[in-house]
C-alpha cells in the first residue's frame, strides 16, 4: 500500500516534470523524449544517438553474489525511472534520510535519455585469477579481454572495469545525473574506476539532421550501421541465441576506446593531406572519387600519382569491402580533459563507442587500422574497456543480467 | 580587393550554414541564434546565460608586445567571425595550405555563441616583477592577484593565466571550436594553461525556463543580477569611467573559481541538514522562512530552536542585505573531470564565474563565506583566477583591449 502510492506520486511528479518542460521546449514533444527501457534489446545501442554521453566504469568491491544481484535489481529500477523523468525510488520523503534521488535534473525532461550496462570480463574472472561470482563457467568463450594492439598506449586508471555504465541524453546534466546516482546506490558493493564526459555525438545512427563531425573536422559514422537496419544489426551487433552463451542472446559486446587526436599538429597540416588521410573530402564528407558524402567509394580509381584513395587512408582500410564484408556500430562522442599539463596541448578526442556482436569484429579492423592507417599519425589509443552487454528487460519484475545470475 | 571577396563568400557560407541549420531546430530562428558581438560592453556577461561552457586560460609566451597586439586583432575577427556562424577568417582556401577553420562546427548553428576575453594581473606585472609589454602603469589600483582566501586549496595548474577566454553556446562543440580555434591562433604568442568544460549552466541571468540547479540539487542564482537590470549592473558588475582606468571603463572583472563539490558526503546528508545548509527548501528553492521561490528570506525569523535561517546557512551569509548590498553577477556552470584517482570520488562541482565591478567585492564575499558557511564541510575551491575584461568593441576596426595598448 505504502509502496503503490509512493510509485503513484513518483509517476505523477515524472508526469509533471515533463510536462512542465515541454512547455518550454515546443520542438520536443513530451512522449518524443522518453526512450523506452524495457525491450528485446537494451536501449542506447541501435537508439538514434543522443547529443551527450556520461559513461562510468566500476570495479566491484564485493565478493557476496548476493549483494551484486541485489544491486543490479535496485540499479535496473533506478535506470528505469530515470529514463521516464522520475526521480530516483526509495522511501517516502523524510527530513530525517538523505533524498532518495541527488536532484539537480529535477524539473528537466529526460531528452531521450538511456542507461545501459555492460559486464567487464573481470566480472567472470578476476585479474588474480579468481571467480569471485561464481560466474567462470558463464562467461562466452568470445569474451576475453582484449588483446594488446597497435596504436595503443593505454592508461589503466582509464582502461577496464567490472561494469560499465553508458548514460546518453539530449541533456548533459541528465546523462550526468543517471551515473551520479547509480554509482550513489553502488556504495559498498562498487566503485566508479573511470569516467567520461561526452560533450558531442559523432556518429548518426539514423537521427535527422545529417552526420556529425570528430574533432578533426571530418564527418564521422557516414557509412555506420543505421539504428533501423535490423538486417544489420541481427548481422553486426546482436549476440545470436546460437552464439554460444545463452545469456547475452540479444545483448552485444559494447568497446569503448579513449582515443587521443594531437589536434594540434593535425590543424597544421594541409588540407589535400587531411583529405587524402582519410580519403574523403573535408567539407562534404564525398570520398575522393565522388562528389556527394553517401557515395560509394572507388577503391579501384587510379588517379595520376596513383590510387586517388591512398592505400593508407581511413577509409579504404576500414570499409566493409576490404574487411569481408565486417561492420560495427559506432556511438562515439568528442571528449576534452582540459590541457596536458606535459605538453600544453588540448587532451581531446574521440571518446569511441562501438557496439558488436564478437569482439573480433573490432580486434580484426584495429589490428589493421593500427598498423597501417595514414590516421596513426594524429591518434592514440589512449584508454580501453570491452563489456559484455546483456539483452533488454521484459518488463518491471526483470533487472539487468537475470539470465547471468540465475 | 582579395579580401572583400573574401568576406563575401564567408558571409554567404556562414548565412547558408546558419539557415540550413534553422530548418532543424524550427523552435530557433536563425537570428534568435546570434548574439550581437560589438557594443559598449563585451557580449557574454549581462548576455542571457547559453547552456554550455569552453573556458580557457593562457600564458603569454612572447615578450614583443607587438606580437601581443597583433594576436589581439587577429582574435577579435576570429572571434566576431564565429559568433555569427561564420568560419575563421584566413587565406582563400587552397588544398596546399592548413584550413583556416578547424572544421568541427561546420554547419552548426552557433547557439548565441558569446567569446569574453580578460587580462590577467601577469599581463601588467609578471610573477618575476617584470613589465614585458610597458603595461604596469596601466594596470587599474582595484587589480591585482586575488590574496589568499579561506575555504580554498589551489592547484597552480588550474589557476591564473595572463588572458582568458569564455566561450559560451547552448552547443559545446560550438563553445570547444571557438577556444581552440583561438589557442590554434595563439600559436607563438600564447600557450594554453588550463581549461575547463562547463556542462550544464546553474545560473540565469534573465533567462526563460527557471533557475536551474547545481550538482548538490539546489536552485543556484535565484537572487543573481538580471541581465537586463541596467541599474544594478552599473552599480555592481559595468566598471565605471571614474573608478581610476580608462581604458577598462564599460569593462568588468571576472572571477573564476574552480569550486570541488563532494557530493558523497552531500549526498548521504539529511534532507534537513541539507536545506538548512542553504536555507532553502531543496524542490522548491523558497527561504526557510517562505514558500515561494523568489520570496524574500526573513532572516529575523525565530523558530522553537533558534533562527529558522541558521546563523551559518549561505542564503543568509550571502545576501545582500546582510553585506551592506553588495551583490555579483553569477555566471556558473556544472563541472566534472571523471574519478579523482586518489579517493576513487567524482571530481565535480561547480566551475564558478562573476562578474563584479571591483574585485573586492568577491575577496569580502569568500573571507565571510569561506570562514562561516557551511556549506564549507561539501566544498573547496581548487582553483581560481581574475581577470580585468575591457569594454566590447565599437565595430570592425575596434580590437580586444585597443584602449589599454593604443
Amino acid at each position: 500500500m505504502e509502496l503503490s502510492r509512493r510509485r503513484l506520486l513518483q509517476g505523477i511528479a515524472g508526469a509533471g516534470a515533463v510536462g512542465a518542460l515541454a512547455g518550454c521546449a515546443p520542438s520536443a514533444a513530451a512522449a518524443a523524449d522518453v526512450v523506452e527501457f524495457h525491450g528485446p534489446h537494451q536501449a542506447g545501442i541501435a537508439t538514434p544517438v543522443q547529443d551527450r554521453l556520461a559513461f562510468t566504469a566500476f570495479d566491484v568491491t564485493t565478493t557476496r553474489r548476493e549483494d551484486l544481484v541485489a544491486l543490479l535489481k535496485t540499479w535496473t529500477a533506478a535506470a528505469e525511472a530515470m529514463t521516464r523523468g522520475v526521480p530516483v525510488p526509495g522511501p517516502a520523503p523524510s527530513d530525517a534520510l538523505p533524498p532518495a534521488d541527488t536532484g539537480e535534473a529535477d524539473g528537466l525532461a529526460p531528452g531521450r535519455l538511456t542507461i545501459t550496462i555492460g559486464f567487464g570480463p573481470g566480472l567472470f574472472t578476476a585479474a588474480d585469477g579468481t571467480d569471485r561470482f561464481g560466474l567462470a563457467a558463464r562467461r562466452p568463450a568470445a569474451f576475453a579481454p582484449l588483446p594488446a594492439l597497435p596504436g595503443e598506449l593505454l592508461d589503466p586508471a582509464r582502461s577496464g572495469g567490472d561494469v560499465a555504465v553508458q548514460a546518453c541524453s539530449d541533456d548533459p546534466t541528465v546523462a550526468f545525473h543517471a551515473v551520479r546516482n547509480l554509482t550513489r546506490l553502488g556504495r559498498g558493493t562498487v566503485v566508479a574506476r573511470w569516467a567520461e564526459l561526452g560533450f558531442g555525438k559523432t556518429s548518426s545512427t539514423g537521427n535527422s539532421g545529417g552526420t556529425p563531425r570528430n574533432l578533426l573536422g571530418f564527418k564521422d559514422g557516414t557509412r555506420n550501421i543505421e539504428g533501423a537496419d535490423d538486417a544489420a544489426l541481427g548481422q553486426h551487433v546482436w549476440v545470436a541465441d546460437g552464439d554460444g552463451a545463452g545469456w547475452l542472446g540479444g545483448g552485444s559486446y559494447l568497446v569503448a576506446r579513449r582515443i587521443r587526436m594531437f589536434v594540434e599538429p593535425w590543424d597544421r597540416d594541409r588540407l589535400s593531406d587531411q583529405q587524402a588521410v582519410f580519403g574523403r573530402f573535408k567539407t562534404s564528407g564525398a570520398p575522393l572519387t565522388g562528389t556527394d558524402e553517401f557515395d560509394t567509394p572507388d577503391f579501384g580509381a587510379v588517379g595520376p600519382d596513383g590510387p586517388v584513395i591512398a592505400e593508407d587512408a581511413h577509409v579504404r582500410l576500414a570499409a566493409p569491402e576490404n574487411n569481408g564484408g565486417l561492420r560495427i556500430l559506432r556511438r562515439g562522442y568528442s571528449y576534452t580533459d582540459g590541457i596536458d599539463a606535459r605538453t600544453g596541448t588540448l587532451d581531446a578526442g574521440l571518446f569511441f563507442l562501438a557496439y558488436v556482436r564478437d569482439p573480433d569484429q573490432f580486434v580484426t579492423l584495429q589490428r589493421k587500422l593500427g598498423s597501417s592507417d595514414a590516421l596513426n599519425e594524429y591518434i592514440r589509443h589512449v584508454g580501453s574497456g570491452l563489456y559484455a552487454c546483456p539483452p533488454g528487460t521484459t518488463g518491471p519484475d526483470d533487472w539487468w543480467g537475470r539470465a547471468l545470475f540465475t
